[in-house]
C-alpha cells in the first residue's frame, strides 16, 4: 500500500526535506512509468505536426521539489529526442524549455538550487494552482502531472453547511460516509477536472499531450473499500477517539475534511469525454506493488500520510495534538496490518491528446 | 548620490527584506524611467514585424525580489498595450508572459508570494546567471535589466595572482588603483558584456529590444572620480585601518575585491558596436538626483552599500568584523559629506535592438 501514500507529499512540498526523504516509492514508480512514457511519446506524440522551429515546451504541474520531477522531465526529453532520431529528424531536434509548476507556497528556492547542472533544457518555475490558467495560449507541447490531481481545488461547500445533507459530521473524508457526502466530493472532482481540462485545452497546442499519473480507485472497487479511503477513515477514528477524550474540540472535527478524491478510470474517462477538448489515448490502472505487513511498513505509511495531509490539520489543531494524532494512527496501523495490505488500490495512468478541432 | 547606492541590493536579494526596505530610490528612478520606456516602446518596438499570434515574452534579468520588478514589468506591458491601441491592433493584443530572472540563490519564494494578484501576464521565474544562456532561441521580445549589469560575472583572474602587475594589494576595488588593475576590471567587463550580448542575441527575436538601466560613469569623468569608485575607496580605507589595528588579516584583505565595474556610455557603445548583433537605439546618462548632505543621508548610503556588497565580504570576514567595518564606514561618510555629494555619477540608460541580419 506504500503506493497510495507517498502520493500526498507531492502536494505538501513547502521546502520540507521530508518529501525528499519520503519519495523513494515514487522514484521506483517513476521507473515503471519511464517505459510507459517512452511508449506514449513514440506512439502518440505527432512531432511532425507540432511547430517545428519553436522550442519544445514541457510543464510538470504539481512538481513539488524534486528529485522525481527532474527524473520525469529527463525521461520525457529523452523519449522525445529518441523519436526525433527515429524519424531521422536529428538535425532539427528542438531546444527544450521546462516549466516546473506548483503552488506559490512550494519551495521553489530548493527546487532551483537542486536543478541538475547538466540539464538539457531551459528551466523555469511557475507559481499557481493548476486549476487556473498558468500559461499563454498554445504554448505547451507536453504537460505532465504526477501525484497531484487527486487534490481537489477546495472542499465542496455542501460539506461545511450544518443544515446540509452532506454535512460531514464526525468524519474527515468520504469513505464510509453518507451518500450525499460522497456525491459532494464527486461533484467537486468533476468541476475541478473540467476546469483543469479547459485550462489545459487553451495552453496545449493541437496534437500536444497531457500525461497524468494519480492515485485512484479501480473501477470495480466501491469507495468504502478503496485503500486511500480506508486509511483516512482510520485516521478519522483516531481523531474521534481524541475528541471523545476531550483532546480535540468536537466542533472543530466536524469542520475538518481532507480535500482529496480517488477517482476511477471510468469516472475520469466520462469527464474527459464530456469535456471534449481531448482524445483519451490511454487510461489504465497500474499494477499494485505489494508491501509486506511489517511494523516498519506501518510506520512509513503513517509518516507518508502525515507528510501529505499535515497541512490540512495545521491551523485547526495544535502541533502537539497533531503529533499525538499521528502517534496513535501509527500504532493503529501496526495493530491491523491487513488495513494496508488488502482492499482496492490503483495508480491511474492517463494520456490525453489535444484535439485539432473544437 | 543615493542613486549609485541603492543599486547594489539588486544583486544581494537573497530573501532579505532589506532590499524591499532600501529600494525607495529605485522606485522614484523607476518613475523617471517609466516615461523613457514609454518612448522606447512607442518609437522603437516594431510590433508589426514581431510574431503576431504568439504571446509577447518579457524577461527581467537580475530582478531581485520586487516590488520594483513588478512595477517595471507593469510599465512595459502598459506601453506595449498602448502601442497596439495606437496602431488600432486592439483585437490582436497578445497575451504576455513574463520571466523573472536572478541567480538561483535569489529568494524566488518571496518573489512568487508577492506577485500582484491582478497581474495581466503569466509569470515564471528563471534561475541562473545572465552571463549564460537562459532561454530558448528567439523566444523573447523585450529584455529588461535594471541595476544588475554593473556586477561582473567574476573577479578578473589577474587581480588574485601575487606575481601579477594587476595584483590589487591593499585595495578592494579599482578606483585609485594601479593602471593594470583598472585594465583588468575593464577587460573582465568587456568579456562579460560580449557574453551577455551574445546570449541575448540568441534569445531575442529579430527586432526585439534589450533595455538596460545600470549605474555607470559619465564619459568625461575619470574612474578615480566616479562616485561609486570613491565610495569603495573609502570602504577600502576603513578595511586597511582595521587591518593596521590587527582586526583583519592583511593577507585576507589582499584577496578581497568587489566585482563591480562602472562603465561609461562610450565604453558600452564600443562593446555593442564590436559585438554587432544589436543596433544601439539609445544610450545616455540620466541626470543625477542630488541628495542633501545630512547625517541621515550618510547613514542610508552606508546601509545601501552594505546591503549591496555584504555578500562579497561574507566568507572572508566574521559577522562582527563586518558590523564594525560598516559602523566605521558610516561614521567616515558622516564626517566627509562632500564625498557623496560631489564628483561624477551617472545612471546609464541603454536600448539595444536585435538586428535582422547577422
Amino acid at each position: 500500500m506504500e503506493n497510495n501514500i507517498k502520493a500526498y507529499p507531492m502536494k505538501g512540498g513547502d521546502g520540507d526535506s521530508s518529501y525528499t526523504n519520503n519519495s523513494s516509492y515514487q522514484k521506483s514508480l517513476a521507473e515503471v512509468v519511464t517505459s510507459l512514457i517512452g511508449e506514449v511519446v513514440a506512439d502518440k506524440l505527432d512531432i511532425q505536426s507540432l511547430a517545428g522551429e519553436h522550442p519544445f515546451r514541457i510543464a510538470d504541474l504539481g512538481c513539488s521539489v524534486g528529485p522525481n520531477t527532474f527524473l520525469a522531465v529527463q525521461n520525457i526529453i529523452h523519449s522525445v529526442k529518441l523519436k526525433y532520431q527515429t524519424l531521422r529528424l536529428i538535425s532539427s531536434t528542438p531546444e527544450f524549455q521546462v516549466f516546473f509548476n506548483d503552488h506559490a507556497s512550494n519551495d521553489f528556492n530548493t527546487l532551483f538550487k537542486t536543478l541538475p547542472s547538466d540539464k538539457p533544457y531551459y528551466a523555469a518555475g511557475v507559481p499557481g494552482s493548476f486549476y487556473t490558467r498558468l500559461f499563454p495560449r498554445s504554448s505547451l507541447h507536453l504537460v505532465y502531472s504526477s501525484f497531484a490531481l487527486h487534490w481537489l481545488s477546495k472542499l465542496p461547500d455542501e460539506l461545511m453547511a450544518v443544515d446540509s445533507l452532506a454535512w460531514n459530521k464526525g468524519r474527515v473524508h468520504y469513505g464510509g460516509a453518507e451518500k450525499e457526502v460522497v456525491m459532494a466530493y464527486r461533484r467537486q472532482y468533476q468541476r475541478d477536472m473540467h476546469v483543469f481540462l479547459n485550462a489545459r485545452a487553451e495552453e496545449v497546442v493541437c496534437g500536444g499531450l497531457v500525461v497524468v499519473l494519480v492515485p485512484g480507485r479501480p473501477n470495480d472497487v466501491p469507495h468504502s473499500e478503496c485503500i486511500g479511503n480506508v486509511l483516512f477513515e482510520v485516521l478519522g477514528c483516531c481523531l474521534s477517539d481524541m475528541a471523545n477524550e476531550g483532546k480535540i474540540d468536537e466542533q472543530k472535527l466536524d469542520h475538518l475534511n481532507i480535500p482529496i478524491y480517488y477517482a476511477s478510470p471510468g469516472e475520469l474517462e466520462e469527464i474527459a469525454n464530456e469535456n471534449g477538448f481531448f482524445t483519451i489515448d490511454r487510461i489504465e490502472g497500474l499494477p499494485r506493488i505489494a508491501e509486506p505487513e511489517t511494523m516498519h511498513a506501518a510506520r512509513r505509511l503513517a509518516l507518508g500520510i502525515r507528510v501529505g495531509v499535515e497541512a490540512v490539520f495545521k491551523g485547526h489543531l495544535k502541533d502537539e495534538t497533531i503529533d499525538e494524532l499521528f502517534e496513535s494512527y501509527s500504532k493503529k496501523l501496526e495493530q491491523v496490518p491487513s488495513i494496508y495490505s488488502s482492499g482496492g488500490a490503483s495508480i491511474m495512468f492517463a494520456v490525453f491528446r489535444r484535439n485539432h478541432k473544437y
